[in-house]
């Protein structure tokens, strides 16, 4: 279990955290599995107040149109949650400098829950262990994306690949040499209409191949074992559905799979679209043609290429 | 890898191999996972013959009204598949002792697909490693229960629990202290009225929950963490669906869990139902109360108590 440094005497009165972008669902494991990829995050800088109450004084970076309530923005209500959980005594003010995208499908609503979290944690005079600090950071991301899920969050908390469910948080060992290239088109995608795609019945033997695929790539991450991900790693039961709402998604996954990625799909509600490779070089390679395929389909994109086991947020 | 005893020189013209029952499903792995339970068994009794055909010649114990025609029995379709996937030279002689009932939801089918294909593995030059021998059980299942699925096949091929995908067997680790208790009640449900309750519709939550609780037991047995497994080991897809098909199971599943077990539900396609203990000692205690309930719903019943991690079948 992570927990922060502290000392039980000196209580420091501010806080800055940084929580990095991730790959929700990871194609197989819709609304439970995620993974984090340093190189882009937001940062939560946080200040004890005497008032029990949370104020948002600034937001700035890639994003600054986002709700200045307390209860209305995700990080916000994450901290909120936390006052309220905790019975705390005292308050928080919140500065958020975003660097993940809006609707990008990099887990952005998160990275501000958890950056936020995890800066106000280090406050307090003990410090929870990060697995506390989940049912915060879920009150949180529902007020982003409207449904409790903690794909994106568990990743952020715990680092790594993380199972997440409504519960519990639990981390999978994924092989240090497995990179992820993860390409990010300038289109927003609104995390709220890449969930209606997903609207209607689905069949029992649709569920039987996906979870078929997501135990396959479980039991290839705890194994280290490449052909079993690459076996499991397609996902046959969101992607169809939702492939239409991405331009040049076809070319794109191609693209990596060209490259000898064990799998590529939609990272979290997309427009994002990530790969798993088996070393560092492959899944640079292959960014270079995911970007031309995006750029093909008339969008600009940028990239983010790092361990699939990426680093869990962090107190700067 | 398992792989038969063997001798270049001497090729015997017999071998007997026993294949033991299986808990298919485990609740939360419909039709991909399922674990192999010591106790009850079919044994195949198996000759070489000139001719490049199957005939077999009895079948005996608890059943015996099953096809003799070759291609219409489980496990004579399984050798003919064997005998046209490797193109042998020569065919089989089939003597069938069946240790396991029918319609139990024990796997009685897959054990006679399994001890035929290991006994005629026995007899080959170089006999094939388990996994190898998977997809012509598969051809043999299909014949008894209309759907190519290999999650009794799989834990008998390789023992304990395993992962069943139409293209692999994957074993998980199963810690060596939990126990199974599978209670099996003197009523016959047919495979093809169990799978008729799945007809019909299902929503994505119904999966997003179910492969949460997959999730959940893999990384459990995988950590040897009980807690996980006794998150997430509750099928909240298939249960609900085929549980009014069991007279007494809400009472037979009640006993168990009262008894401490990590979760309990239909075994394969029922109507056996199993629950899986922490330590062999409770799951004695549950089967008592488990064949009660059973009883008060008007239905006697069978027990095996046995280790999650059972064994594969063998040459005897």
């Amino acid at each position: 279990m992570l927990k922060e440094e502290s000392s039980p005497l000196v209580r420091a009165d501010v806080a800055v955290a940084e929580a990095y972008a991730s790959v929700g669902n990871v194609g197989i494991g819709f609304d439970i599995l995620g993974h984090c990829v340093a190189g882009a995050g937001d940062r939560a800088e946080v200040r004890l107040i005497a008032e029990r109450e949370v104020r948002i004084t600034a937001i700035d970076g890639v994003i600054t149109d986002l709700p200045m309530a307390a209860a209305d923005n995700t990080a916000g209500a994450a901290l909120l949650s936390m006052i309220h959980g905790l019975d705390l005594p005292f308050g928080f003010e919140l500065v958020l400098h975003k660097g993940i995208a809006l609707g990008s499908g990099m887990g952005g609503s998160a990275a501000s829950c958890v950056a936020a979290v995890v800066a106000a944690n280090a406050l307090l005079d003990e410090p929870l262990a990060r697995e506390a600090l989940y049912p915060f950071a879920l009150d949180g991301e529902v007020v982003a994306s409207g449904s409790r899920h903690g794909d994106n969050l568990g990743p952020m908390l715990l680092g790594g690949l993380v199972l997440a469910t409504d519960k519990r948080i639990v981390r999978i060992p994924v092989p240090a040499e497995w990179y992820c290239a993860l390409v990010h088109p300038h289109v927003v995608l609104e995390t709220r209409r890449a969930r209606a795609a997903l609207a209607g019945h689905y069949a029992l033997g649709e569920f039987v191949a996906q979870s078929a695929n997501l135990a396959l790539v479980l039991a290839g991450c705890y194994r280290g074992e490449a052909a079993l991900v690459r076996e499991g790693l397609s996902d046959v039961l969101v992607e169809p559905r939702r492939a239409p709402l991405i331009p040049g998604f076809a070319a794109v996954k191609q693209a990596a799979l060209d490259h000898g990625a064990m799998g590529a799909s939609i990272s979290g509600a997309g427009p994002s679209v990530f790969g798993w490779f088996e070393d560092r070089a492959s899944a640079e390679a292959a960014s270079h043609d995911m970007r031309a395929a995006f750029k093909a389909a008339g969008h600009d994109s940028d990239v983010l290429v790092a361990p699939v086991d990426g680093p869990a947020a962090r107190v700067l």
